[in-house]
């Protein structure tokens, strides 16, 4: 399962594009397929994207001919439209009003229904992505005014979105009313600065203000903030798979510490599934709060058995496709000085296909683990999410067709426990029915219009 | 002065993209900045296009997952637009009626009028290029077919243009009214071929067949050609400075070969500036032709006494910026041993700045010529161009400021002549009105719309 | 500080090339500079080796190209000689007895007055590493067999080496007398293996069978192995180093497991540096294991409270480079609601210049921590390294001219804690003085040849 | 039939570096597979070396590490060794009397045996080239300085060379007592210059002085030139080849106008073989001088009627392997209406396998020529060249094997016709017996040692 998108914003600094830079290259874990900003001065906007990492997209050059200004910028994982530079964001348009570059984190729902009605009335599409259907609304004349053209825009559309818009004016940044996703305002030598994640905002030094709250659009320049709410306020869906698993530990995230709600999942895990054993082990590195809490609250030892290969890039090739159990020890291998004799918890995030635990087991077995009793803390993945997160078709997911002993007796533990939905959502902070836990019961916020994005064509 | 454009395409054939490739790569001379293919199968288009030159570009990988089918390929030098990736063609968008790929050789007059209007209607740009204003015109869902939206689309356009376009079920080719451009058409296996020159024909081995007509649209399956002409006629200003420097000797351009037409300006030139020399010297290659037809007129004995090297690429770097002249014989340096003593005829097919021109006369004085006699095959170039050809600004072109004997001067020769527009336009073929000339005279074929297409944002 | 290499050979298997790759991939931690595999098949060496991580040298095609056969692989960061292609291994010549590639892990110390003697009688050199030493020794034609000449020649070389050699017939593994550097035995599928480490065993799944010794010789023909020892024997001095900071924790180096060791470590740390404190937390990744053992020891708990972004790779460039502050934040990031109001001890591996520990101090402080106790697994670095290891100056190394009482203040941490050397020493496996640890005491177990192979060339 | 080298030097120039790339560009022809420069100052050589076309291997950074100073550029086609970079010159070593580089044209023929030899006394070679051989030699410590090692050392070699060495202290050029190979001295602002062609002299701004005397070695510093001709003098053996096809024809090459020499050569190709024809046409570009030597000589017309794009690089790739042909045309097609219903003579400069001719004989027929007569300005070739051309084996030579009857008919043209070894001999600048002509007769002016240098291994 990989995140979409991640967004980084400066309303206006002589820094503009490194602070983007730095911004973006801390949330390179919400996409690592392309990187791009675009910045705004003197009424022109300039941009640079590329396919790859952000620390391989931009040189020196690239940083100082993008300069000051206000800046947006976006890294990508592709969930809808292909892997390729024209999808690549910001996107960036010529319209009536001007110029606008947009950046979008989430997935709208009915995005194929509005590009046949776009279509139908002339427009042409140049990309795949369900993004372009926002700029086509946008740019609709009825309008006086980009705040007009923006809000009707977004009432049309359906689904989870955080954006950040730059315009040679101003920076503008939106959550939708359910506020799937996470936006973060801050501010930075007397600049507003958006992040995805607060993580961007420590690195660059800017100081945390607020969340943009859901449904509200903030319009900033320089050191001045206007915000709107022109929309119907709708129950909070915020995606609790940010916890689980995409946001960085040492973020801030829907106003709460990830890294001490990872710890407080793994706490009610240990309410739920105690067991009697030697060592707490944690699938690193996402399962290593989760497991730490998961240890106090047992009383049982933390340890460090798994040991994750930190090279491991997009251009390796395993020379052995055969031998799948290698690509699993590739990643992570166990310490057999660890393992040997001991009845082991080992605490992971998520079981989405199987295939990696089973090996993970089986690795940790031949280790000389006596005991293998698999924590995961989260519940069972059932259902898809159509909110901007990858994930397999339903029939994919191991935990919508068997049970959790099924599982756990497919991936060879001696014991599979899951934290329930109920633990999960009353260990969250504010607990209660704030957050989008569809993935877990198939109960979407919104309706789900099963027309896609036809790809008619492909890039070579 | 540099061709904007090169176009080829295939009506289905097994090698439908590997016969592009060729046709294009013979075509690389109408455009070295991005290459572009784009093959339609089973009711799905594939493009695979980049900056480069088309053996850069292309991967043999490339090439087999276009495969077989339809295709239209592109060869671009920007005239309109920067250079840039967005920019290259062929133009591939989904619209009502599904997808179209669209390649453009020419230059619209009146874009940025009918931007202006497209924006207002809500149209967003993508690109900086006139092109794209074709393709919102053909997207607007008025008309019931491709064929109308063509017509009617290109009743509002005004400028050059030939077109390949692509669309799933076939391949269609257009020459504006004036036909500006060449457009051919041939055969090969029972497939119809498009291609800018002929000499992308014999490279693929595909038979000659005619031209696509002054406002012809023609379209085409496999074997089989649809033909209509729904322009109201106007008179033909077909680009003379296709024979006079940009197609290739080999190709026969508006039904004539355009070495016999060159060798014929030679002539010509040779009876209207007459001069008592020992050698004819071309300045390789674009002057050979004419040189030659100078020296068989004058019965002054034709000499190789310039040598090209042809190694030279886009990626050289002048190392010694300071030292211009070091650039000139870079790329054609005289030879000391022919020049030493002699009265020479120096033949070339223009002079745009002069500066070159000035740098080349003296280093055939260094090589010992007692006398330099340049001749061009050309009239003054006074005027710039608006229909796809990359021409300076009027004050930079030194014919607009200076007389003949004063260009002579200043660029050192004993004496300078060029070819005099009645002379150019009786030994051309088909001697009379029927060519574009505007950059000779400055009366252009179209009115000249001076808005420009702002580029409102940059790429870095 | 940071290793120089890593060795990886196959005796002779069918995936020889792909193992080779695995290996080498698993070991890239001890060289990002260059990687190279040599392969040896029907009495022919082929090479493949580049600059860069394993992942991006190697393509399918090059391992295909490699094939079957007996191999070699080599991973480097140049300590001695320029980091350029030139310099990368194996290392492969052509000599009088045929063909052979070297690949070295450690330092000659005598490398540069062998090199003299050897141009005072005729040898030219070719790069500037110190393993071209060893191979001119090789060629001298005074010795029946490779065997003979490669006794005598190590018998005149001084300093650290690992060895994998590989000839057209077989695969060699030597250790230098002392023993400095690790190097392992395991067999794959009837096959010999060699590794720096057992986790390049682990990830190929070959079996580890024991180290090769000090001093000793091993000649690997497919599952047969040939031991001679031909040398004095000496005093063990294998480096500290290994436990500390190169080795992965899931290898088990010198005969144990280096987590375990580090465990040790941390526990004797907390007994040496006992403090009053609310967390335990690890600079990571380095920090890990003695941090859980200064935990599990002190009973202070262990959290995880700094967070290693792991994107940063080489080509990342410091867009702020005056904000250096940014460049520790871009790599540790810390969690302030882990730290806010509480005192923290700090477990780090080393200090070797200072700057990092102070900005890290300084973070910490600013996410909230009360009282910081800065805890180091080792003692204080306080000379240079002329065995292998990348360090600094002997004036760089803030230890060889402050007290640790003075780090402590310098760095900004309420307290500073050093392992001690005889600490460190007990809590070692098989305490007692089989270690080099002359980078913490000044005791080299060899002369240090003072010359230094100057680089009369450069390449740019 | 490919050239081996060229070389370029320079003796002090504060732009060294500068001149010695734009004096490779201008020898790009003698070797498209490397690039390198070597230059000295301060005591201390620094080296830059790719494969790859000259303006690729250089960006401008390279240029200005290179800096000023002396100067040894190289550009290489490999005939012995492999095509990889340890191969590409200058051949940089360390040795007892400090650094030296070497840039080799020609080929030494008793290579294997002096190798043998020497690996016998202990030396490795790192490389598959001969040119190693000679630094082997120089770096015997028997003599006191670098002109009687150097002169010693040439002394044991046989076969042909021109080199250019740079020490910190001087720039030495050699040529071998034959003068197999060219090599000229120049004068640029005060300092003295080497190149194989004086086109490259040219480029520069560089006045020719005088060639490198076969058998003379001269050691040049800024403005001093010494010289020294320590060699028993043989017979002259100037590789014909020069004249015939490698160099350039602005170039005078052993003191002599190469354009002039091959006009010479085709006015007597006319005499031996008159015939009725229409046109005479070149083979472009290197059948272009001999073409208008024999249309002057025999009074029939010269004509273009083959177009060459000059576009084609290494990276091309044919699409349609399958069909050879369109490979023929994609270098040179020719032009229909120069050809129909014409009898034609064209001009080659020779005929090695005899494919490509009889597809273009074919091409030629199909443009509707009505006689081809093909004239080849040069004598059939028999035998193989061991002195630095690329020559396939003797039984792929068709002249080898075949008279010219049966090679016209091979080939399909109405008749063939080929100089005569006599004809070329005394229509030769000096007539008579300085020329090396091996490749037409057989007889070598060296014994040929037929031990070649294995390769022992193989770079992937």
């Amino acid at each position: 399962m990989r995140e979409a998108c991640g967004l980084f914003g400066v309303s206006g600094h002589k820094k503009a594009a490194k602070l983007t830079y730095l911004g973006l290259f801390s949330l390179q874990h919400r996409g690592q397929e392309s990187a791009g900003i675009a910045t705004a001065r003197d009424g022109r906007i300039r941009i640079k994207k590329n396919m790859g990492l952000v620390q391989n997209v931009f040189q020196p050059a690239h940083l100082n001919r993008l300069g000051a200004g206000m800046s947006v910028g976006h890294v990508r994982y592709s969930t809808t439209g292909s892997s390729e530079l024209s999808n690549a964001q910001p996107f960036l348009v010529r319209y009536s009003r001007g110029t606008i570059a947009v950046a979008h984190n989430g997935n709208l729902v009915n995005a194929a229904a509005l590009r046949d009605k776009l279509e139908g009335l002339g427009a042409i599409f140049q990309t795949t992505m369900d993004s372009e259907v926002i700029v086509h609304l946008l740019a609709k004349p009825t309008y006086p005014d980009v705040e007009h053209s923006l809000v009707n825009s977004l009432e049309q559309v359906e689904g989870s979105y955080a954006l950040a818009l730059l315009t040679p004016d101003e920076l503008i940044g939106v959550r939708d009313p359910r506020g799937f996703k996470p936006l973060s305002i801050g501010t930075y030598e007397g600049a507003y600065v958006l992040a995805s994640e607060t993580c961007a905002l420590d690195l660059v030094g800017a100081d945390y203000v607020r969340d943009v709250e859901p449904g509200e659009i903030v319009f900033l320049r320089d050191g001045d903030l206007r915000s709107i709410k022109p929309f119907e306020p709708k129950a909070p869906a915020h995606c609790i798979f940010e916890y689980i698993y995409f946001a960085r530990p040492d973020s801030r995230v829907f106003g709460h510490n990830v890294h001490n709600v990872r710890k407080a999942f793994g706490r009610q895990l240990a309410r739920e599934h105690p067991i009697d054993a030697d060592l707490v082990v944690a699938v690193p590195d996402s399962g290593n709060s989760a497991a730490l809490g998961y240890a106090e609250e047992s009383g049982i030892p933390f340890e460090m058995g798994l040991v994750r290969n930190h090279y491991i890039g997009r251009t390796f090739i395993d020379p052995l496709s055969a031998q799948r159990d290698a690509m699993v020890r590739i990643k992570i291998n166990p310490i057999r000085e660890v393992f040997e004799g001991k009845r082991v918890v080992v605490v992971d995030d998520s079981i989405v296909r199987s295939t990696t635990s089973r090996q993970r087991v089986k690795a940790i077995r031949e280790a000389g683990a006596t005991e293998i009793h698999m924590r995961i803390s989260a519940p069972p993945i059932t259902h898809s999410c159509y909110y901007g997160i990858d994930t397999p078709t339903r029939k994919e997911l191991i935990a919508s067709t068997k049970t959790p002993e099924e599982i756990g007796r497919h991936i060879g533990a001696d014991s599979l426990g899951y934290l329930s939905v109920d633990g999960m959502l009353e260990s969250a902070p504010h607990p209660g029915d704030r957050y989008c836990i569809a993935c877990f019961t198939g109960k979407y916020a919104t309706q789900i219009d099963n027309g896609v994005v036809k790809e008619c064509f492909e890039c070579t």
